[in-house]
């Protein structure tokens, strides 16, 4: 998940040429039956748990019923890996074959406010009935397990990292990666493929919370998340109206809670 | 650039209910001449730069000639000001008028790898014919001046944030933003709508520096980029082959050198 690069490291009256750790960013094509429908940008690695998060928080597939098959297009000049193709099952309905095509979802926006978006996205995924709740002593222990397994980051520092636990605390899948939305899609990615029940997991990320990750929340049916860092407004508002239990700001001995409270 | 929400705030054995502070994010749709081409979440505020950097970044327009008008749609049902749109000068060719459709640029992907995205960007913007240079000592001493005035992160911890700078070190410009990209886009507009040349500016970002904002600044010509976070490899080997100076952890006494050393 990285490489080295040659280096002017520059400190007070000093300069030194050096390699240095860096993370590894490459894009990927995911590709449905053949057809491109998306490219990110992630660190490679993991890239099948990648492509089955992605699927499942674009809403694409349910369940890993929902695959047919999925693995790597190797390219042949180059033996790059960096495409990956998934046939779906024959169930798979044409509406959701192609919520994938970002520019579908683009094109039919039309007079976009806040209130629309949310509106639009609550009519794919409803909210939860209610709450689940943690404790904040919960929420709090949870990211001295993440810095444990977190071992990119110390290296490089320029990895995001995204985690699964238990209700209990126990942890159950860490990724990183350079882009924060793919680190939440491989460790979705590795649930569904495990089979592990995501309505009863928490969602540890790195880093802030914005609207988007929140989204992809509750698409994949996770009821909690415990953020690091800060959340946008509409991270809160959308939590809220979508009954997931956000925590934010989250030290060993201290965190805000902005919903389920 | 903040609201604030009712919060469950926990401490070391103590818990209140309190106002927090939080970082605006609501998105933003960019029309051309009324056809939808994207919807960006962002950070209220700076609306028209923001439109008119992610247009020059993404390679529709190249100068503020190009476009005739540009200005706020008001949503009629609440009086929201979520929709820009964009009436270009006639001059402007169909192949960059069609350039902001993401979908075109997803859909004409394929076999991607890191080197045909690499190619495929050089096609449109050229490497600049040599490097520009500062010296460490200048590239360490723009944190602080970022920090002075970055006034927002401090009360929200939710934003992030992109300056322009002289060659000689002085602030030209500073916008913060719930994403890294538009923060940039942001500062790239205000120069473009100020006619200040951009090849000759120094580009400080708040974070990490990934692939797509050193593409941003190969296409708006922006020389020489210093990040107060880490580099990603793609970032590292893109700035080599555009001869884009990158410095990357700058600290006050401290900085590393990626490319042109």
């Amino acid at each position: 998940m990285s490489t080295s690069r040659p280096i002017q490291r520059f400190s007070i009256g000093t300069s030194k040429r050096e390699e240095d750790l860096i993370a590894l960013e490459e894009p990927m094509e995911l590709r449905i039956e053949g057809r491109s429908v998306a490219v990110v940008m992630r660190t490679p690695g993991d890239d099948i748990e990648l492509a089955i998060g992605f699927f499942l928080t674009e809403g694409v597939i349910e369940d890993i019923q929902d695959i047919q098959a999925i693995a790597h297009v190797v390219e042949p000049l180059d033996g790059s890996q960096n495409t990956v193709d998934t046939i779906l099952a024959s169930g798979v309905p044409a509406k959701r074959r192609h919520l994938a095509d970002r520019s579908l979802f683009a094109s039919s926006s039309c007079g976009v406010c806040g209130k629309s978006t949310l509106d639009r996205v609550f009519l794919n995924a409803p909210p939860f009935s209610q709450y689940r709740s943690i404790t904040a002593k919960m929420a709090c222990s949870l990211p001295a397990k993440l810095l444990e397994s977190q071992a990119m980051f110390a290296q490089t520092g320029g990895l995001h990292a995204a985690a699964l636990f238990s209700m209990s605390g126990e942890l159950l899948v860490i990724r990183e990666d350079i882009g924060r939305h793919n680190a939440v899609d491989k460790v979705i990615g590795y649930c569904v493929q495990q089979d592990i029940l995501l309505q009863d997991v928490i969602l540890l990320i790195s880093g802030r919370i914005g609207f988007e990750i929140a989204q992809k929340s509750l698409v994949a049916r996770v009821p909690i998340i415990v953020a690091i860092g800060a959340p946008s407004s509409l991270a809160v508002d959308f939590c809220t109206r979508a009954r997931i239990t956000l925590f934010g700001f989250v030290k060993n001995n201290r965190c805000n809670q902005y919903s389920g409270f």
